[in-house]
């Protein structure tokens, strides 16, 4: 195997898949480990790190190292493959951004498990539909605002300008995982905004994510990823 | 005013903690802008930066610039003033336990405000007390086995080896907190992790940190932060 190996939930995209997709996009080789190797395999080869084990996947190998969360390994994508501009002004502010969309996918996640994060969904419904009420109606406005002025922030058509970084295939997920977990609520919200729709769409279009969506490496969207479809839980 | 402004709620810890600890450590000068100008100038100013305003407080602003989300401010001030070793492995090493800690801080604030963050706790106690009792029994173990790991993962007496960082005073916080917070549940599983309590009383007696927790900057903990005693949420 040559390039990275990227430790991940074989079954989900997940937070993983915000690691997937900047690979993907910037053409950079790796391998999905756990759907090779098996999840047994991740969890031995995650306690062998030294010196700071990950605490959890997704991670990324590279010549033996570890480096783990999703902003931490996109900030170091970002550094080595030009993923993100070299400008430092730019590049804490990327990172910054990235950061927000940890905290929006972790709010998303908590949704479906406000108060038990290790016990299932169905032992949880009726918080779960608490939580959901002010997510769609405050939580994910809120963050689209804040992320449709990223997208106008700079002029051209990626988040940085010129070209596009881990943001943007980043955004292109919110984006996708919103309209699969609330479709109701993102018919609605969408016309709101029309930066992060074109985002989105230009995201899309990049060769390496077409074929990434098209080919069998992008695993489905599901009820066991971050972004859950429970109609229950939509609303307008 | 000579350095940088650190503007946060000017009446909690909070996430805002994190970066003054390291300041103070670091004997880097900073003004707490909204203890002086007051949060309606906080919000007025946190509007007016570009590209990419500061999602929420507490954010750094330096030359002009804004630097928002705590692992980033950090970051940032680890890279200009030593707050972290150059050595790229450690560097990207930290970030990873840093982004562990915002982990553990979200889901510490989500202990008293499992289903609508934006609500109150009286609002959500049978709730709280549902997901207070995973976070005790599960969660706190869960990341304090990560960290007291991290403590010992380099020879030294600090996670990076032999002088401390951004993620020692973090690590402080985060003891330090939980005792506040959780006092029953700490007194059962502090013996089990003494680099943790040993690591949290050199961050205290180091000088600057000394000096800041005597002064009236540091503010107390409260009902109002990430780490809130409810004596109905502790147990052993």
């Amino acid at each position: 195997m040559s390039g990275y190996r990227l430790w991940y939930w074989p079954t989900l995209q997940g937070r993983g898949e915000f690691v997937r997709l900047a690979l993907e996009a910037g053409g950079i080789a790796y391998e999905d480990s756990a759907r090779v190797h098996g999840v047994e395999a991740m969890l031995a080869d995650m306690a062998a790190h030294a010196p700071f084990a990950p605490f959890a996947p997704p991670y990324l190998v590279a010549e033996g190292r570890a480096v783990a969360q999703v902003a931490d390994i996109l900030l170091y994508l970002g550094d080595r493959h030009g993923l993100a501009p070299g400008d430092d002004a730019m590049r804490y502010g990327l990172h910054q951004l990235q950061l927000t969309v940890a905290d929006f996918v972790a709010e998303a996640h908590n949704v479906h498990h406000p108060v038990a994060a290790m016990a299932y969904y169905e032992e949880q419904k009726p918080e779960a539909a608490r939580a959901a009420a002010q997510f769609r109606d405050e939580r994910i406005p809120k963050f689209l605002d804040h992320f449709e002025a990223a997208t106008r922030a700079v002029a051209g058509e990626w988040v940085a300008g010129g070209r596009w970084s881990y943001v943007d295939t980043s955004l292109f997920q919110v984006v996708a995982g919103l309209r699969y977990a609330f479709p109701r609520r993102m018919a609605t919200l969408a016309p709101h905004y029309p930066g992060l729709v074109a985002l989105h769409d230009r995201v899309a279009a990049l060769p390496g994510v077409t074929a990434y969506l098209a080919s069998e490496r992008r695993l489905p969207f599901s009820e066991e990823g971050i972004f859950r479809h429970y109609p229950e839980l939509d609303g307008d």
